[in-house]
């Protein structure tokens, strides 16, 4: 992901906008926010956006049941509050939550598999909306169903809420691999790859026994998707890059891993529980803004590290009752 | 590993400097310490170097979660009141980790398994580095991997933080007759092992599928990472023990089992739980070292065991919910 991406090569109109917006956040930290103090903290600190929530992950993830879109009180009052940019989270198929983020005046969407999955075939047909949407991908595929979508903003998705950085890397270094696969790869391949990406939406059993009959999808006919997903392929082939603004979030908890996954060519970060689950939040979200901005100077990475106190307690991946990053696909 | 290593005898530059620091280490203890008051002891007890970490691996294992570099301020503190050399620990696979740890000035870094690994699928690109890797390994061919991706000194993995000594008499009598088979082996044979070797690196099953395809890895092109193997194998063959120091470690918690590593050949051993977990630390330290340096002679070790108290207690493998050994491979 290491080469910048150019807007307006290939997208016109209200796309350009969107991923305009997602390009401003680049190199950036999106904090999780629960409170209007803890947006105060996280602005202070120097992030990008604040993601107005009711719980962090580690505390979604902890309380179990069904996690939903946060109270739209909080969210006003967060962006009443703050003068960055304010994303919030509507849960994966759940137009109506988005909706109403839209109409309360959130400047993005963040369709999240932190909150439960609201339609298991399909995800928000982002296209339809003005706002810009950010959603998560543990792989190449994943990512270009979202951008044929119309997400402005790709995340990987980690393992949100656990302080491990592993599914993180593992996420960065798939895409890394597949997007190399697809540079390299003629039109006979390419048309492979468009035939496995779109069997992705048939991951349901269900589903696949009924999609033979489908003519339609909320992105449109079968075929209007496959032709988005063919061009998103294109963009990936002739860009060396997702033609969208590419972060890494989901267990990332020190500024030293912060630093590794600007390393690994991601343009930027979002942490979670990872500042307000540790021992001192306000220093640790000046040492990830820090360490996320300098990653390339070890000396600084360094000093970053040495600020923070402790950091937040982590799970290790076998011990996860749910894995949020099987959800949505 | 009887057979003593001649430095320069294969290797040149960096990579010689690297390799020598460790051969300094040679025949010596290396001992865990948590504060600047236990590198003390650890130093007037006669250790080699102290590896500075914030819980030993018995803390580790028993308190779960993730397990993360320690903090800088640790690090430095017993960097500066400490005359020896200095190891730090770093996530497997978290280069950023290291590179906070080369800043801060230790003189080698232990890519370990008792923290939680970073990268689910490399290990860190340790030729990429100054300062020198001690990686650990559990068989012959997971040794040639960490050397052909730069490490400058092998320890056997052990079991961490057990005081059970089982998994370095296991590790250690696999490496030597899997030696003593690479020693006998033909041209044909040695090849079918760099295959077998390289077939390490895609256990895990999604990443073999992409792995087909994949040109390159944090080491090089597949076809350099395939040379580095195979030298380091000829290597092997040639001196009939591996081409750098091999310590023991993981287990070793009584003055008669330092002896025990060492009369099985090893070049020196590491202490993680075993010393600052038992009743009198500064005298099984002590205890230790001269076993170690004495390890031929029963009436030395006797007396090394009569010095010491009570020793660490000890956890059966059959009990451990986390098999350290596991990580990484």
């Amino acid at each position: 992901m290491a080469r910048r991406i150019e807007l307006g090569d290939f997208r016109h109109g209200t796309e350009l906008l969107k991923r305009g917006f997602a390009k401003m956040q680049e190199g950036g930290v999106v904090m999780d926010v629960v409170t209007p103090e803890q947006a105060h903290i996280a602005e202070d600190a120097g992030a990008v956006s604040v993601m107005a929530l009711e719980r962090v992950p580690a505390d979604i993830r902890s309380s179990g049941g069904v996690a939903r879109m946060s109270h739209p009180s909080l969210v006003r009052e967060i962006i009443e509050t703050t003068s960055i940019p304010v994303m919030a989270k509507a849960r994966i198929g759940h137009d109506e939550e988005a909706r109403v983020l839209e109409s309360l005046g959130v400047d993005m969407i963040d369709e999240s598999e932190v909150l439960t999955p609201a339609d298991p075939f399909f995800h928000i047909a982002k296209n339809d909306f003005t706002i810009p949407f950010v959603c998560g991908c543990t792989s190449l595929g994943e990512a270009v169903r979202r951008i044929a979508e119309g997400a402005a903003m790709i995340r990987t998705k980690g393992e949100a809420g656990t302080g491990n950085v592993v599914s993180a890397v593992k996420h960065a270094r798939l895409l890394e691999t597949e997007i190399e696969t697809v540079v390299s790869a003629d039109n006979e391949a390419r048309e492979e790859m468009v035939k496995i990406i779109m069997n992705g939406y048939q991951r349901l059993e269900r589903f696949s026994e009924i999609s033979a009959k489908i003519k339609k999808t909320p992105f449109g006919s079968i075929d209007d998707l496959r032709n988005s997903v063919a061009s998103a392929l294109e963009e990936i082939g002739n860009l060396g890059r997702l033609p969208v603004v590419t972060f890494s979030a989901g267990g990332i908890a020190t500024p030293a891993d912060a630093a590794l996954m600007m390393s690994h060519g991601m343009d930027g970060i979002f942490v979670g529980s990872g500042i307000f689950k540790s021992s001192d939040p306000k220093v640790t979200a000046e040492a990830i803004v820090l360490s996320t901005l300098h990653f390339e100077d070890p000396a600084i990475v360094a000093e970053a590290s040495e600020m923070i106190g402790e950091a937040m307690p982590g799970l290790e991946m076998d011990s996860l009752e749910v894995r949020l990053d099987e959800r949505g696909w």
